[in-house]
């Protein structure tokens, strides 16, 4: 149990919300945010929920040079009997822990972390939609502040939680993207920050993204960095394959995001019964089980969509069609499964779902 | 000729300026800055010399969380006939472009740029040290400012100067630094952000340097990413070795950033006829070389020490001492034309100097 103290200053104005299917995702923010900050030898102190406001940076603080950040992704949703849910969010808490360290960055403390999240949702409940679908997306993320330009730790950080209700991400019923596999950019490699939810991964990502847009492809498959052979991630998602009734996906080699989606994926499937085999996955070999007919779905696992089925993947100028383009059998029962679970539709047998409101 | 019109807002508290011996790198700041902004279908826009400042961003603006950013990293230096100069200044601009293509980000004008960095020089010119050894660190850089969680390119941007006194890097005369080859971390590998001077870089070697620190050594030696081999760089340093008479460093492979203190040392060698030679280097030619009699000298190249030698080296708990700890003649003979050249006491024979107040 956290005895965490926040002090608590109340928007004077509250800004106007948007129905649900004007929200774009990551573009308007809740009435309030969360902040506490750190000074080195002190550690975390003024724990506060403010209105959402700017941040004040010195021109030199070591974020905007050196990308000294972590953050973390996860939603909040509304059911219809009024309990708001957020699903496994100590594992969001820890993975932002494990990115801190990798990132020589202080520990916030989970269980405070939680506390607060849990107070600024109950503030900021009203901006939950309620539409199916629909959620209260999360950032907590940590700047690192001092204002210093040596290459070194800072001493100075800011814990920050802000906001966004979101649509729904398929408008029109869960469906297919295509996807571009990557043969010039890499995202991360053994021994980089890969592992970790931290700026730069994704800095690197932004370019290869652009040429993946402009090729009409929703977001790219990134290959390792070694070897260019074995696949690693699906933009910024884990990926999934099924292939002659196994469920394969990369193994956690060092470079790869353990994504809280893809290890829930796992559990579901084991407590099923599917087979599902964690390890390395090569490009040639997901060529070979769709040259045979073997390859029967691909999807892409996160926080943002929960499933996204994949319809077709280019690989060097060759197409692979991936189930005909359809959301395959295994793909939408996950889907269904793990999106039941979070509006507390079906039942949760793992303990996943924290109530906020109770 | 730039043609730019920079609206000017004059501070109206000056700051107290410290004494030379009492400057800490990155921590001092001038009285102003210099900042313009970009916005997607507009261009760059509002070019203006502000006081020195905070900035102010929304909690989710792209530069916290995604780390689009790139900077640079020059020098003022002032003579005792009061002449100020840069050194290479355009090259600076050029990288500059170059990490913000690899970061999908808008191209500065670069005449625009240099003309700005000069005004605002001119008009801080009084913060500029006088004593042997010091300068005017300049720091350009650009920020992605929009606010929007959406994992892409920003719409909106801030290319902002400031700039801070520095001490000497020496203050008792060049020596050598120790210097521990990283063998479990890894700065960049072809295909990710290596060549551009981008936050995610620095963000993934704090760790590293945390380890190296506690160990007793100034900086880390970067080993390729792939086989964890060859020789990239040192610290935030370009590297250089002297074997046999011959003096070689890391070819530009796709991870190691195009040094302009490495580029004018190789011009300077070439020039004095000292045989030179971009290529791989692996560790183990460095201890064979070592352990056979054959290293002469290393040392690292940057803008701020200009000249780093290497006195020790660790790898996998062995040692070698190059040199006998010793300062080597080629990187005396390095410094002394560099560091001599950029304070215009002795002559410049490759146009490397532009002098800001002529």
């Amino acid at each position: 149990m956290s005895n965490l103290k926040i002090q608590i200053t109340p928007s004077e104005n509250k800004k106007e919300k948007l129905s649900a299917d004007q929200l774009v995702f990551g573009r308007t923010f809740t009435d309030h945010m969360f902040i506490a900050d750190y000074t080195e030898g002190i550690g975390w102190h003024d724990h506060r929920i403010v209105p959402y406001q700017p941040i004040t940076l010195d021109p030199s603080a070591t974020i905007l040079h050196y990308g000294q950040t972590v953050f973390e992704g996860m939603k909040a949703y509304l059911s219809k009997d009024g309990i708001i849910r957020l699903f496994r969010p100590e594992e969001n808490m820890k993975r932002m822990n494990h990115s801190c360290d990798r990132l020589s960055m202080p520990k916030i403390n989970e269980e405070d972390a939680l506390e607060a999240l849990k107070q600024l949702i109950e503030i900021d409940k009203e901006w939950i939609p309620k539409e199916p679908g629909t959620s209260l997306y999360i950032r907590p993320f940590m700047i690192a502040t001092e204002p210093h330009l040596g290459v070194s730790a800072s001493l100075t950080y800011s814990f920050i939680i802000i906001m966004s209700p979101v649509g729904s991400y398929y408008k029109e019923g869960i469906h297919p993207v295509k996807i571009l596999v990557e043969s010039e950019y890499v995202r991360a490699v053994a021994g980089g920050t890969g592992t970790a939810k931290t700026a730069g991964n994704y800095a690197s990502s932004l370019k290869a993204q652009e040429v993946a847009d402009r090729e009409g492809y929703s977001q790219v498959l990134w290959l390792d960095g070694i070897e260019r052979k074995y696949i690693e991630e699906v933009g910024s998602m884990n990926v999934f394959f099924k292939i002659s009734g196994e469920v394969v996906t990369p193994a956690l080699n060092g470079s790869i995001l353990d994504g809280i989606t893809r290890k829930s994926i796992i559990q579901l499937l084991k407590h099923w019964g599917v087979p599902v085999n964690e390890r390395k996955v090569s490009m040639e070999e997901i060529r070979e089980a769709y040259l045979n007919g073997k390859l029967d779905e691909a999807f892409g696992t996160g926080t943002a969509a929960v499933i996204s089925p994949i319809g077709e993947l280019r690989w060097k100028g060759e197409l692979f069609y991936v189930n005909n383009g359809e959301t395959g059998e295994v793909s939408k029962k996950l889907y269904d499964a793990l999106t039941g679970i979070q509006k507390g539709n079906i039942e949760d047998p793992f303990g996943w779902v924290v109530e906020v409101n109770v």
